[in-house]
């Protein structure tokens, strides 16, 4: 998918919300259980209740790993339905990959050869040749970590060289080794008032904003701090969406939550669709 | 594991040797392919053969995910082999993994609760909560990236704060969310010059040492400058030990591969031991 198409679905639903699939096997509502594959069956109407207000779908690797070969098994079968199903949704997998060249190549293989991801996220620490290995997917997409939301980014991604500090230089260097239409950043939306400096690095790339919702992040300053003349956000929500209610009318209250968002995006977006 | 019964084990073997199953499925030998799962009869005639001049087994997990589903299972097999036919090694999970910490938590269980793996390499970015999921699983090992053996390792690790290499800053501070019996450390063999400057900053944790063989890193001068009273290394071989042959032969030849580096090392371990 290219950053135009990207952002002609965001026109197209008024919104630019990424749902996280954090489908935690110990948090599904007991309606599912009685299923062979209860993550796939939530996880499937989670996305048919949510698609008509989500851009985007991010599962979270953790959560399939956890459970071994079964979990891998219902990852896989998740994507292949957001791909068959609802195509023009970017699916985005949230793994924080990155190794040496020959091992980011594999990394690459698993989530855009073996499963129709659009993109990966990738942790930056080892530089250019194990990022690179994900770029050279026809549309196809990374998305390097920035400035994460959660505590410990303050431990080394604001060290200060010569006034630059860390998640800075990141976002310096590392647009260099691609494109606005094949590499996004993480930005947390708890570090939003970061949004403004951010956007003088890169004004161009699309930013993915998780920390929304449970982490505490507000919406409204990530739209105002961060969005650019094509949007250029997608803002993640996971558990306050797709864990909201707990009772088999779970979906119907993902949807609504997720509609909930979505009006609330559509009014920062008024601008830029007219 | 306790670092005491590893350095039991590098005592006994005269080594301390871990090698890699970057067992690319391209790569097997001809003679595997006809076995109904080729990478696990690969893993498992490698592991026979080099078990009794290594300490550590160290899986990429990205050789593995690029399989999918089934690479996921000869993953699990290959560790359940060692763990039960070797339990004396350690196995490390390379996975370079890190996340918020509900997420590291769930890669933690996949690692220490679903696999039966003693360690898995950790990627600092996202700083402390991202890492300490995986310290609290008695006996396991968190081993966090410092100093890698690639090129891009440049691009980040050297940048520089107040006279302090970001690498450096990694290891101050990382080492104070463990202790030497379960965290270690990644220092490519690459930069074994930097070594010295490194055993300053954690003289008593062991480093865990990929780079030596196809990345062209020198295991004469890793022990020089990074050997400490209890060894405190663990260097890593791959693609020289388990693809040296592609014949039939294959474990025999990656037998005398592991045997030439082991005697070599028990030269280097020598003043140790006695």
């Amino acid at each position: 998918m290219t950053s135009e198409e990207l952002f002609s679905n965001i026109v197209a639903k008024r919104s630019f919300l990424c749902v996280g699939l954090d489908s935690e096997p110990e948090k599904l509502p007991e309606s599912v259980k009685r299923y062979k594959d209860p993550v796939f069956e939530f996880n499937r109407r989670i996305i048919d209740a949510t698609a008509k207000y989500t851009v985007a779908y991010k599962p979270n690797f953790a959560f399939y790993e956890s459970q071994g070969v079964s979990g891998w098994d219902s990852l896989r079968k998740s994507v292949e339905y957001i791909s068959v199903n609802h195509p023009d949704i970017f699916i985005i997998a949230d793994a924080k990959r990155g190794d040496i060249g020959n091992t980011s190549k594999m990394y690459a293989r698993a989530v855009f050869g073996d499963m129709p991801f659009d993109a990966v996220t990738v942790a930056p620490y080892m530089g250019e040749d194990s990022v690179k290995p994900f770029l050279t997917y026809q549309g196809k997409w990374a998305i390097v970590l920035a400035l994460t939301s959660n505590k410990g980014a303050d431990d080394f991604q604001y060290f200060t060289s010569a006034g630059e500090r860390l998640f800075e230089r990141v976002l310096t260097v590392s647009q260099q080794w691609g494109t606005p239409d094949n590499m996004m950043f993480v930005v947390g939306a708890t570090r939003a008032e970061m949004l403004s400096d951010i956007r003088k690095i890169v004004p161009d790339h699309f930013l993915l904003v998780p920390g929304v919702g449970a982490q505490g992040g507000s919406l409204e300053e990530v739209a105002r701090y961060g969005m650019n003349k094509k949007c250029g956000l997608l803002v993640n929500s996971s558990r306050g969406i797709i864990f909201a209610d707990s009772s088999d009318r779970f979906d119907i209250v993902a949807s609504e939550k997720a509609a909930e968002i979505q009006k609330e995006m559509a009014g920062y977006l008024a601008p830029l669709v007219g």
